[in-house]
């Protein structure tokens, strides 16, 4: 079982993260995610880590390649469900995860994105 | 990591099955979920299992709990993302998920459950 699910909710998309990533899941994450969002047209893209007690800076690269793929296919990503340890852990360690937006939890995560899906179109 | 996340989502819970579930784990989870509807007032219960590649007696027997756990708190459940592989296996056992409500995927699932509660109103 080394795929990581991605579920589609409306125009995003939805990965919970459960398991310790290995270089080879994340690829296939990254991959799976890029031809997803291509086929399915999806607009925002919610990562959720409520799960992973550590947040290293191989998962901390690994989510800004990620939305890094995604806003060159028109998605937004936020990452949701950060542990409070994991955020104290991550600015001890200084690691910002540059380029990769977060909310608290996914209801705010899907705000954010509804929000700035609706401020797109009104440009 | 012995915990599975569980995501909220307006009135409805999300629940994504991607470990082998253990016999702690499941009761771990059916606790979880149970407690999270108690303090949330969830109407619905979304299981995703995609992820499975096998779905065996002990899995049949703990979404059938928690099924009806969440039944007794007032909350209806849906099992989503079935693969067709698992499909023919659970007919070939003789597993038929009783008491269990499943949709093709978690669009469906949301669909069902949202109709599920618009009926209720309407009585």
């Amino acid at each position: 079982m080394d795929r990581i699910p991605i579920l589609q909710l409306g125009r995003f998309l939805l990965v919970t993260i459960q398991v310790d990533l290995q270089d080879q899941t994340a690829l296939t994450l990254q991959e799976d995610l890029a031809s997803r969002i291509e086929r399915t047209g999806a607009r925002g893209v919610l990562i959720d880590i409520s799960a992973l007690e550590i947040v290293d800076s191989f998962i901390g690269r690994m989510l800004a390649s990620i939305s890094g793929i995604a806003r060159v296919l028109d998605a937004t990503t936020v990452v949701v469900g950060m542990q409070p340890a994991v955020a104290i852990t991550l600015v001890e360690l200084g690691l910002s995860l540059p380029g990769v937006r977060t909310a608290l939890n996914m209801e705010h995560g899907m705000k954010l994105l509804e929000n700035a899906l609706a401020e797109e179109l009104d440009q």
